[in-house]
């Protein structure tokens, strides 16, 4: 592929691209809360009983709200220091992007089934496949030089961003199937230490 | 945290903040439409009785725009007054949107229960925890120094903006156990009272 | 309230009035295709007739978004006239907005029951009052000075524009009593024309 | 139509078409994961034999994410060669995007009734008629000199772009009746060669 062919990061095009994904993201964690559904005439004691039966629903939303909102923070992070697109880093970027738009999928099923361990293995596999994606994509645009030099120097650091993330959640595969619970509480351990050290 | 990672507000990376919150804004306020359902195969008279009993669907609808649209003006004229960013500013933002993308659930819940006070009560919570977090936001980015200099001088007065709304929704919680009506009319005098005052 | 309140072209602030109503109507827009539901467990001589059954609900989704489109090239082509904001003028537009993001719900009610008086009439409320909205905010605009110089030569012209919908859709509510078809055809009468014209 | 009327690059009315239309691209391309339901109350067994059944649910996610990105690299790559807009292609635009939006509904018929010729043929009609109107579009910003000059030089090549995708997907069609299985085959060999191609 011809250099003219990769936007730059003044162009439109990779405005754009940014644009795109950046909507994605957002609409995927919007849609997180059609995961909560509304039943037809319950009555008052029905009602009552369905939203104190809520809790799993409502953990499983705030679960996904926070990976989606930290994968959204180190795509920004990845961006940020990104200064041209070819071909490829595009499609490896839709690519990633198919699999956090799968994200409520499991979501809801977890919701709904959180004491099963096809259900937790299965939000495990989703959602380690789209760090493993995310590792790709950042190993590919450093090799390539889509990144900027001052990046190039922390690469090392940067590098195993995403890995860890991946490796807890694969690694909560096999324990989904001895526990359940062992497994999400493997996720919020990660996510919490993800959030504190940024 | 070193300088250079605080996007600034000429940068890439805070127009990115900036459009993802407002993509979310847009579509959690966009979402409201579907907890207007259609049932299928009523006779003509069934859709005639559905329709006229369609109200306080409509009514929680229009709510829920009022109420997100404005806590999507609020945020436009915070951020207004933000000149950079760092990662706990972002984790708060984010934390602040859960509750904003979370407005549908309750919403639904009104529109079909809207005479019992667990609806009633549990809209009420998450409204006021989003003015809650509202209000934390704004009073981290003041006193961070994130904020301009001009606004800093007006933080006083913009201080309280989001607590008011916040003392009002969550005190319409008992109320809404007394009284679910009553608590509705204390919103929506809010909400006129709101608007009224810009 | 005080000009430096007053959002101007250039500002951070006025991309994001624009950027939040451009994500309200390509949401909106897009969330059509939701009033076209799969029924599951069809055998396949009734997956066939469901298919050919499945006319009005398609009528129905190219109507709206034909509608939708519409309003957004007005939209568009007013805002490209506008060169600054006041809060009534935020309120106005999220209140316009209110109407637009409403119009998937009469659209799956029309795409179901499109032989119903009180079906076809409804949307004929909810589209005539948008059209409504809409030419009460070009006008407030106008009045305020909100809008450019070369813009107020036209303003005779521009602001008949969303009046002749709004007759048009409002007209057709008491004829849809009589036959909902030709109120139907009415609208169509309307779009043909209107896009034509431009 | 007046030259004054045309929205060139710079401006905020070209950038303002870009947006909604990536906005409504990134919408249809999420709602995709609507299509995949989590039905209540399964036992678990019921829920492990419902997710080794959801491999066609999940294909066709995939084939249609895919499909729907590489539709908006096409309109990337296109926009990024158009200099002005008439509203004539602003017509064009929506009229293409109508079948973008379409998409998750024999996305979703696809997913449930993979094995019927009705349903494949309805996906091949809806995507092949979506590459129809790329092409016109295509063809028509080319002939009004909407597109670039050093476009114009690669006119030929670029013409024929979204021709062979509107080919593939109506040649799909007969053939659906014959075999479904076959169909699809075709519309995945396309999909790898044009994704190996760029």
């Amino acid at each position: 592929m011809e250099t003219g062919a990769k936007p730059v990061r003044e162009s439109v095009e990779f405005a754009r691209i940014v644009a795109f994904t950046d909507g994605v993201f957002a609409i995927a964690i919007t849609l997180l809360v059609l995961s909560l559904d509304v039943p037809s005439n319950l009555s008052g004691s029905a009602l009552h009983d369905f939203l104190l039966d809520e809790w799993p629903q409502l953990f499983a939303y705030f679960l996904s709200f926070a990976v989606i909102g930290r994968f959204w923070i180190g795509h920004h992070r990845f961006f940020s220091r990104v200064d041209s697109f070819d071909r490829r880093l595009l499609v490896l970027n839709l690519t990633y992007l198919s699999l956090v738009v799968l994200i409520p999928f499991p979501t809801e099923l977890l919701g709904e089934y959180g004491g099963s361990s096809d259900a937790v293995a299965l939000y495990a596999l989703v959602v380690g496949t789209a760090a493993v994606l995310a590792w790709v994509m950042l190993r590919y645009a450093l090799r390539r030089g889509h990144a900027r030099p001052q990046a190039q120097a922390v690469a090392g650091l940067v590098l195993g961003g995403p890995l860890i993330p991946a490796l807890v959640f694969y690694a909560s595969i096999p324990v989904a199937f001895a526990s359940p619970l062992l497994a999400q509480l493997m996720w919020i351990a990660l996510i919490v230490d993800v959030f504190r050290r940024g």
